[in-house]
């Protein structure tokens, strides 16, 4: 491990990656590369990647791991000190059953996934106290098996679950900073995954909704713009009633963020093209039902919620 | 013709049918099979139904008209008396020349199209005082050249573009009554439109934008069916604001008619699967730029046309 963190909370330790879709491989891979001690579980890649190893293409520098530790079952990676959760949340209901070989009594366990809810369900089965939750702002895409590209942006923030900040996740911006990747701290997971929200929901969903487009077309559109930018203001509406408070002009600092990633396509527009499932509860059932508890009227949002589990319950 | 119809405005009437999908069709069927003197202005489907005529499967009777009076050049027909026009409304621009041949001072024309603006577009290119304009609340398929399944209802309401309903109006009434149409005088034709579109936005919107399903599924899914209360909702609204007064319980009573018609596929849809125009502005964009006008928010009728202006381009 690098010198930086010789007193950090996480020197030496063990990290499990559990779902090595493009999130997974490539934060994995930044802490493998760095030096740290990874552990990968794979489902359907595993044989690929425990021959081939990990293979990043990335606008800040690619790189090969030819040898990564590569397993199939959790049994045989064992207790670790931080697992790293990035299957997709419809697979959820896998995790209690998969964690339990990796996790001991002071094991910490972050969520990369999308959307909101992961960490809540994490809580309510392995407590609270050991849930962080991280939020990716990275465009990155899985190519096959092993192989991802980052073609945009990668800062992780990172909260925890249950308040405000403690020294391990202080420690965990550092181990990620040392590592090649952009981190900073949160003090709020619930507003680090509100504002997440305000992209994800607009650009994810429309993506699929009007019919296969990439953002570069939804910022062209002057009325699929002008819905993206109604959506993030639902999503702030609601933001506010659950206690967040986002700016208005976080809107415009999103639309201007997403000019830049070009003919970008979302993930759930990968996962929907590729007939695979789309994390329609996570990243809109989750708030939608939030908003509506809070009385916020979220008209959009609760229809392209509606589309949506049609369109992929069909699609 | 029949001797109920000797002192009709109509009586010995050329009517000519221009465009025979499957409103056409049946319609103009209905008419010759009750002996009226129908000429079908027909353009993909000229040669088969000159050849085979037509035949209509109906849920109140089958029938063949195994000649019928089929053209491919409205030159051939000549002016008529009245001037059924039944092409999709994302052809209109065609009209003007198409139409020219059919009409002398004295012709009516009748538009049955989808959606609002297109007596408007007529009116602009032949005169207001000539333009009538009917909602036909069917459903009905063409299944193939000139073969059409009318699967549920029939009645076709009619009114005038320039106000109230004159005799000619009247005795057209009477006339589809005599052929076997179920038919209504409206007092306004405005009013009539809106209320057809409280059924086809949210119907033909929703089994296009929820991913290809028809009316019945619709129905069974609690977030969608919500969704089309919503839409009418927003429709009365908007109507409300452009002096039309529909009643709220319109929405039951429309939830209620479709009901009834079991997996029917609204023709938007049908349009869309096969790689067809769909009527975007004339369903959606029109009574959206009206209630935008009127300064009444409908938040979901805007997102639905965002959403199907950019399938149907891409779809």
């Amino acid at each position: 491990m690098n010198d930086d963190l010789k007193d950090s909370f996480w020197k030496d330790a063990r990290i499990a990656i559990v779902g090595c879709g493009a999130v997974g491989t490539y934060y994995g891979a930044m802490l493998a590369r760095a030096g740290a001690d990874v552990h990968f579980l794979l489902r359907s890649d595993y044989a690929h990647v425990k021959e081939h190893g990990l293979q990043i293409f990335s606008h800040d520098g690619d790189f090969d791991l030819p040898q990564v530790q590569a397993y199939s079952r959790a049994e045989d990676i064992g207790a670790c000190d931080l697992v790293i959760v990035a299957i997709k949340a419809t697979a959820n209901d896998v995790l209690p059953k998969v964690l339990l070989p990796l996790i001991n009594e002071n094991t910490a366990i972050l969520t990369l996934q999308n959307g909101m809810g992961n960490a809540e369900f994490l809580a309510r089965h392995f407590g609270g106290e050991r849930v962080l939750g991280g939020a990716c702002f990275v465009c990155i895409n899985r190519l096959s098996p092993g192989v991802v590209q980052n073609f945009k942006h990668g800062l992780i923030a990172l909260g925890e679950f249950s308040g405000a900040p403690t020294q391990r996740t202080r420690d965990l911006v550092e181990l990620w900073k040392s590592s090649g990747v952009p981190s900073q701290l949160e003090e709020s997971l619930q507003a680090l995954l509100w504002r997440k929200l305000t992209w994800n929901v607009p650009f994810n969903g429309l993506a699929i909704a009007a019919g296969g487009v990439d953002v570069s077309c939804i910022l062209a559109d002057e009325e699929l713009a002008k819905l993206a930018r109604a959506l993030m203001g639902e999503l702030i509406a609601a933001a506010a009633a659950n206690g967040v408070n986002i700016e208005s002009s976080y809107i415009d600092f999103q639309m201007d963020r997403t000019a830049v990633m070009g003919e970008y396509k979302p993930s759930s527009l990968i996962d929907f093209q590729a007939g695979r499932a789309v994390e329609v509860e996570a990243i809109f059932g989750e708030p939608y039902r939030r908003a509506k508890a809070a009385h916020v009227a979220t008209p959009r949002l609760e229809m392209l919620y509606a589309l949506l589990r049609s369109l992929c319950a069909v699609g």
